[in-house]
């Protein structure tokens, strides 16, 4: 018998319901173009993007439990490699790389190599301290925070801001124990 | 040799890269939450959901007339099949139908059987005057006028406000000749 366990990612992306990726790559930028207009300062934005990200992690993380067949992660290093090689396939169908972990297995990066949300995209002037896939670390640390662990989630590189890939450190500040708030008898 | 003439939906849709449908639907839901909360009048989060709809229709008109083979419809009858039958299944996956229609065919009906927009979707008693899904109207409308149709595009049937369906009633207000501001020679 075949062993039970985790999906891969491109075995889950062909088997879920998806839409056109263009129209959500417009449909994202609408949104960022609209809390420009809406908030003026780019800082604003990035809170306002990265506090919607979180929003939609903390549901997404139930659809990737679903229907990824994961269950728990012995550490956070496998559960950042299940981000990148599960998570990433999974939502956007694009694979991405984890890499540069600290000595303590708490920090590392994890580098994209192909990003749906910005093609088309380039920055006027007046929006370079704009993290414009700011919504994706928000999801990363919604959906973790679901899953029990505190994270820090940072920019490092942005091919918008010119540099040669999209690179998010992770970094993981608190992994609270699961608690039962009703006994099993109640 | 098989004819060239449009692909199916079917097979575009499957051809073509695409992203997890709930993250697009959690993404659209946290727009529609970022407007409510940011302009208060739930008739100015309708208007700006339409034009943020334009904004993307003007756009996503490119991608399906490069991805589906359409080349030149005869008239509004054939448009609204294509919206249809082509086009909701090319970026949404789902598929619709056109009934309806006046005598003159200028106006029509497209019934959406399946909407993955209001997934999880229940409107609060707050926002009962809103039309959730106004991106849609505000898509088509922004295709159609790059394709040169004015139309005006009402939702007539509507789920989260009790209906049995999605319907927009779509109604052909102008058809403009293109022009071609240069000459073949310049």
């Amino acid at each position: 018998m075949a062993p039970v366990g985790p999906r891969s990612g491109d075995a889950i992306f062909s088997s879920i319901d998806r839409v056109n990726a263009e129209l959500f790559t417009l449909t994202y930028g609408a949104i960022v173009r609209q809390l420009l207009t809406d908030l003026e300062e780019v800082e604003e934005v990035n809170k306002q993007l990265d506090q919607m990200g979180y929003n939609i992690g903390i549901r997404l993380i139930d659809e990737f439990l679903a229907k990824s067949g994961v269950s728990r992660c012995v550490d956070f290093k496998e559960t950042a490699e299940m981000i990148a090689k599960v998570g990433f396939k999974m939502f956007l169908g694009v694979t991405a790389s984890v890499t540069s972990w600290d000595a303590d297995g708490t920090c590392c990066s994890i580098i994209l190599e192909d990003n749906p949300l910005v093609d088309f995209v380039e920055l006027p002037d007046t929006c370079q301290g704009l993290y414009y896939c700011n919504v994706l670390s928000g999801v990363i640390r919604g959906a973790l925070e679901m899953v029990s662990m505190k994270i820090e989630v940072t920019w490092t590189r942005d091919v918008l801001r010119g540099d040669d890939a999209y690179e998010l450190q992770v970094k993981l500040l608190k992994q609270v124990a699961e608690e039962y708030p009703y006994k099993d008898d109640e």
